[in-house]
This record gives C-alpha cells, sequence and structure tokens, in this order.
C-alpha cells in the first residue's frame, strides 16, 4: 500500500459518490468507509460534506484503533460504528451507512425483514435483523461505539454469520451492509432497500405471507455465492 | 434465417436495452428472450451481465433442445424456464422476466392479481395466476426447468389461454411475461407492473373491492385483440 | 375560426403533450380533446399513437353529432365519451381521460375522493364522484357513449355542478377531468391524481379520518374560483 | 440594509427556486419567505406564479404590520401567515410552506408525526405537532391570520420550544416549516417530508411502532444543535 493510502481513498471515494446515484440517500444521511483489514486500515467519508464537493483528499484514514493517520477533515460521527464492525467482522472490507426510507421503516418498526423470496435470498441468506434497543448508559456514553457493539451482539446471540446476512437494522435508527468492497457494499445498501420496500408491499396485501421455504433460500443464495456458484460468467 | 441469428439477435438485444428503460429493473433482475419457433430456436441475454455494456454479439443463441448454437457467454440463469415455456406456449414468440416490485409483492404474497379494472383488461383476459410453491425436490433438482413446468401447469390445469392471459407470477419470486415480439413482451411486463400497483392501491382502500364485470372484461379486452378490434389505427 | 380548425388542433396537440409531462401517463392511456362550443365541434388525439409521434395535422376534429370534420385518422375510441360530455356539460371546454394510478385506484374501490384538506377544495368544490357499475346493456352496446351517460346521470341525480366538480371517476376504469381549456384540464386531471395520493396515505394513517369542514372547502373553493377570487394575480 | 433589499429579495428568490428542486411542490403550491427580523420586514414569493418565471424584482417586501414596502406583484396569499409566525416565534428568520404529499396525509389524517427514529431526532426534538380545527368563524374572518394564531397557540400551550421543533401540520392543509435561513428552512422542509413517509411506512409496518427511546431523541438532537454539537465540520 502507498504510504498515502491513495487506492483505498479512491475506493472509497468512488463508493461515496456511487451512494447518492442509487436514490438511496436523502440529504446528506450516509456513508461508506473501505478497509484494507491485513493492515487494520480504513478510509471513510468526512462528517456533514455535501456529496457534490467531495474530493479524494477529504477522504479520512483511521487505524482500527481510532487514529487519524490521514485527512484534515473530522471524519464521519459514525466512524466508531465502522471501526467496531471492523473489528469484529472478519473478512469484510467495506460498509455503508444511509437512511434509506423503507429499511428504516423496518428499522423503526422494531421488525427484521422476512426472507419472503428470491430476490432477497439473491443477497441475504435469511431475514435481516434488527436490533435490540440501546439502553440510556449505551446512548449516553460513547454512543456509535456502543451501535457497533450491538450488531455484534445481535450476529452473535443469533448465530448469524455476517458473509451470508451482509446488513443489519438498528432498531429507531437505520441500516447498515458491507461487503467484499465499497462497489459491492453499496450493492448490497441497495438490494436490502430493495427487499424491503417489496416486504412492505407484500405484507400490505398478506400479512401472513410466509417466508421463502428453505430449500428456495439455499438455492438461490448457493447459485450467486460459494464455491458452488454458477450465475453470472465464469472468473477470468 | 441468416445462419448467424443476425436479425434474432437484435431483436432480443433491443428489448433487453427496453427493459431497464420502463423502470422495471432493479440491478440486474430481468432478461428478455425472442424466439424463431419455426425453427425453433431462440436468442437470450447472458448471466448477469450489465445492460450498459451489452452488445448484439453477446446474445446467447440456443434451440429448443437447450444445445448453444452461437454466442461465448454462458446464457441467462434463467434459461430453462424460457425454454420450457417456448416448448409448451404455443404462438408466444418473445418471454421476458423482471422481478419488478409491485408485482414481486403478489408473488410473495402468494395471490393471483385480481382484474379490478379496464387498464387490466385491455392486456389480460382474467387474472393474472400465482404459481403453487414449488417442492424441495423441483428446487434441488433441474430447478429453472421446473419452475417453466410449474407455470405450465397452472395454465392446463385451470384451462388459461396463455395468449389471452400472457404473463404469470412464480411464488416467492416474480413474473414472467409474454408476446408476439420481444417489444410486445417488454409492454406487456410493464402493464402487469401498472395494474399490480394499481391492485395494491385498490385493495388499500377497499380490502372487498370486487372484480370488473365480466362484460367489461370481455369489452375491453377484445376491444384491443382478435378479429373484432377497434382500438388503435388500421393495419396498413 | 379558421376552416381548417388549426388552433383548435394546436391547443388540442399542446394539452396532449403537455399530459404525459406529468407523469400521469403510462403506456398509451390517455387523451385530450378541446372544443369550441359555440360552433359545436371539437378535436380530439387520434386512437392508439405514440405522444413522441403526434402532430398537428394528426389531430382529429368532429362535430357535436359525431361527424369527422377533418383528419386522416381514426379518434380515440373514447371518443363518444367526450363527445357526451360536451354535449351536457354547458361551459366545459376541455376534457382529459387518464388512467392516473391513485385515481383508478378510487374508481376500482369504488369510492368517491373524499374531501380531506385544502389541496382539493382549491380544485374541487366537494367529494370527487365515482359512477354506478354499468350494465351488461350498456358495456355491450355503444359502450363509450353510455358512459358519458353514467357521467352525466351521476352528476344530475347529486345536483352536482360540473364547474364546480370538474373530475368524475368512472367506475372499474379511471378518471375523467375537464375545463376551460386544454391546459387547465390537464391541470385538473394533474391535481386530481396529487389529491387521490393525499386521500390513500391519510386514509391509510387514520381510516376515519374526517372531511375538511365546510367553511374550509367554501374559503379555499372560492378564494380561486368565481367573483370574489383573491388567489393569484389581478386579471390585466 | 440596501433599501432596495436586495439581499433579502435575493435570499428569497434563491430559496423559492431551490424548494421546486426537492420535489416537495406540485403544481404551483408552495412558498417561501425571508425575515430581517432586526428591521421587522420580510420577503415573499408572489400569488400564484410559476417558479420557472421567478425573478428577484418578482420578490415582495413587507413589513411585519403587513404594509407593502416593495413589488409590484400581489404577495402570496399565505402571507398574513408567515407575518403571524415572525411577530410571534422569536429567533426564525424563513418559513417554507408546501403541500408536501406525506406531511399533508398527517395533517388531513388529524395526526402528529410521531418521533420514531434517529432521522426525525436529527431535525425535530419530538413530534411534529398538528394544529387543532379552526372554526368557521376563524375560517370566515381573517383566515390565514388565524392559521398563523392557531400555530401559535399550538405551540404555546404544549409549552414548545419553536427552535426545537421548527415545523408544524396545520389541519387539514399542509406543513409550515422554518429555519436560520432560506436554505434551512428549505432543508427542513424537505426533511420533514422524509420523516412523514418513514413514519407512514413504519406505521403501516406495525402500527404500535413506540417513539424513539428519550435518551435517543436528546442524543441526535444534541449532536446536530446547540452548544455541545459535534456532527460536521468545526465552524471555520
Amino acid at each position: 500500500m502507498a504510504s498515502d493510502y491513495s487506492s483505498l481513498r479512491e475506493e472509497c471515494l468512488a463508493a461515496n459518490l456511487a451512494l447518492p446515484q442509487t436514490g438511496l440517500v436523502d440529504l446528506t444521511f450516509g456513508n461508506v468507509s473501505v478497509a484494507d483489514p491485513a493492515h487494520r486500515v480504513f478510509a471513510i467519508k468526512p462528517s456533514g460534506v455535501s456529496y457534490d464537493k467531495l474530493g479524494a483528499g477529504d477522504i479520512v484514514v483511521l487505524d482500527f484503533d481510532g487514529n487519524i493517520l490521514s485527512g484534515s477533515f473530522r471524519p464521519s460521527s459514525d466512524t466508531p460504528t465502522h471501526r467496531y464492525l471492523y473489528r469484529h467482522f472478519e473478512g469484510i472490507r467495506a460498509v455503508v451507512h444511509t437512511h434509506s426510507r423503507n429499511a428504516v421503516a423496518f428499522a423503526q418498526a422494531g421488525l427484521d425483514i422476512p426472507c419472503l423470496g428470491t430476490t432477497h435470498c439473491d443477497y441475504f441468506h435469511g431475514p435481516v435483523p434488527v436490533t435490540r434497543a440501546m439502553t440510556p448508559q449505551e446512548i449516553g456514553g460513547e454512543y456509535e461505539w456502543e451501535t457497533g457493539q450491538v450488531i455484534v451482539e445481535r450476529f452473535t446471540r443469533a448465530g448469524l454469520n455476517p458473509l451470508e446476512v451482509p446488513a443489519v437494522l438498528v432498531r429507531n435508527h437505520g441500516p447498515f451492509a458491507w461487503g467484499s468492497s465499497g462497489a459491492k457494499a453499496v450493492e448490497t445498501a441497495l438490494a436490502l432497500e430493495i427487499v424491503a420496500d417489496m416486504a412492505s408491499k407484500t405484507l400490505a396485501l398478506n400479512p401472513r405471507a410466509t417466508p421463502a421455504p428453505q430449500a428456495l433460500l439455499d438455492k438461490h443464495f448457493f447459485r450467486k455465492h460459494g464455491a458452488n456458484a454458477y450465475y453470472g460468467q465464469p472468473a477470468a
């Protein structure tokens, strides 16, 4: 890695600029970080800066202990949440946070997004979980760090694999999604919003709609992921 | 037909490029095939290729037995479903698959789209049916081929004419639509999404909304289709 | 009036081209006519022609008895409905028909659009009514003419003034709106769709939402219409 | 301040032109005013003029007693409401009125927008209140002035601070929002519509969704507002 982290900054900038193109972002809600786990560093959007003014030089680089390595702006206020996820979810390389409206609706309703069909199965191997409410102590303390803690707690207690369920809903807040690259994490955040919209529409039509059968969930997820994937073109 | 299937490829490319223009397509969900039934061949989109990179030379041509006749890419993973439909629904020349959100909502809810008004009647002579759930055996076997089988089963058991009801909802999955050309099948897929949206909105206002009277269904469908059609301009 | 009805054609063309700009039109659903009541003639869109190919020369001109005076295309299949309205609703100069989705939802639900707030009151002095279901005899007979008949019947029986309630929902079909010019009728069709959307959202939040008080209805309607209007700028 | 109020006009024009960019405005519903409280004057959009024709010279300037100081057009019919707010809500510098659809839905439903999550908390320190129904006497009298009176009454009786809850829903009508500048008031009007949309979607999924905990509300609001804010970049 170059000493100025230029490729990490560039990937992070590209993903942050791709985010508003998806239609997921209202106002300035939303940020993407991209990590180099081997070197325990990550790049993230500065706080409260408009997307249309963002350049690679504005991206802030930190290590996994929270020290700023490069960048003159204050990093996103959600930085400690990203950092917590990188420290605990082995194998993820990028994290996206949005306030996309249908995912927020499930987060505010306190409901997991059920897996009702193949669009969902293509991205998430099971329901997308919602976290428990945070305590006043957690909120009044290191709030953004504690947000990461409740996410990881949710996965650990349910035995969920973050590589098979690459998103979460923080209760009364909104979604975080992750992936193997900035572009992939943004794609997953978009897929999350789409399946949340589809699930809302489905439940409005039929409040007793049943989840997709386990065989269908396995078929679609593993058609696209893992050693036996056959969707798309073979790797070159 | 030219030996390189160029007109079939071109019609298939044009229809695949028209599909994202309709707003029906999120991410890369969606594909169109176009057939030459007399020669028992069809052209289809390659798997997992972005619409903005698609050229006529990327389109894959297969025969009705599934042999690839032309094209270096792997065809859409849904190819066996398209192939099953061409083999069993006489008179169709193009098939479209999307994950359009309102049609998916009915597929996930396990509900036919009821025929509530003239917009629906203009395209579909009756409700758009949803298939039964597939069995673990069907899903674990030749899944995409079996998907075609449950579609045809649904039409056969209910005595539906695929030329009068040119679409179906695959349960926990999404819609397939078809028509006499690539352009017409894309138009039908769009009409399907529109009537699904209208039906959802109607049922939200009045869960006991009643179907359009049979006379109105017949009037509107046959005003546009068949020997006594009088909508539009006379054929030149 | 020029013998070729050029100003009527131009106003009709402009209104038909404005219609898809509003977002009210899916596919080719929708048409506008503009009348010269003093001469008992009106201009209307040809049937099934795409908006992007429409020119003033394609507009069809008919008299109030249904005779084609000018134009080589077949007029919109809804022409007899427009003609019926011009013959019975004194003072209207233009008619718009769309399948706009939220207005269709009320038409399919068989429900009037209640007047729940000032946006509605600004355009419609009371609920927008839905017609009764048409009989098989009416549908099997001169269907489009009978459609006009059930609209006028709805207004006559309820003592509604078409100049104060310039729109209707045809049951299991969709909206017609009218006004003093092509542009005004298109604006009213758009306002209708907006208030239908607002009313759906309101009823989803509170199924027992009550209509705007009569005083508010009168205040807003007559603030914009009639001798005591004070909204906008004084006429030059 | 220049004697022609040019900077006030320019800020008012910019905010009025920004308003339709947000997607909040249908037809010509919507207006923004900007005040100079020290001089007890404000600038406002003229009534019923299209956004695409608006120039700085068309903006009307009035004093807090309602006298027109500059401008040849009639001011927005809602001017007395704006004026009432400037006279009673100390510290606000701009007021925006829209008929944005989801906020209108709450106003028509007669419901406060509950604070269900952090998107809401970031802008509003508690629910956005709806006013009581106006009496026939208030509607028949100085209607727009009385509209301001019921807004202020709503805040006074509930002990709400307009700087911490910078918006209101006028029952059976729609939202007003305000802020420290024209741009900030427009941003708040947009945030209001977003949180109304999210709240509607949430309540559709779970009618018993509970408000965000008080600790979360305080954390998010004061993370962005007041002496201890740490969101965004430090002031230069």
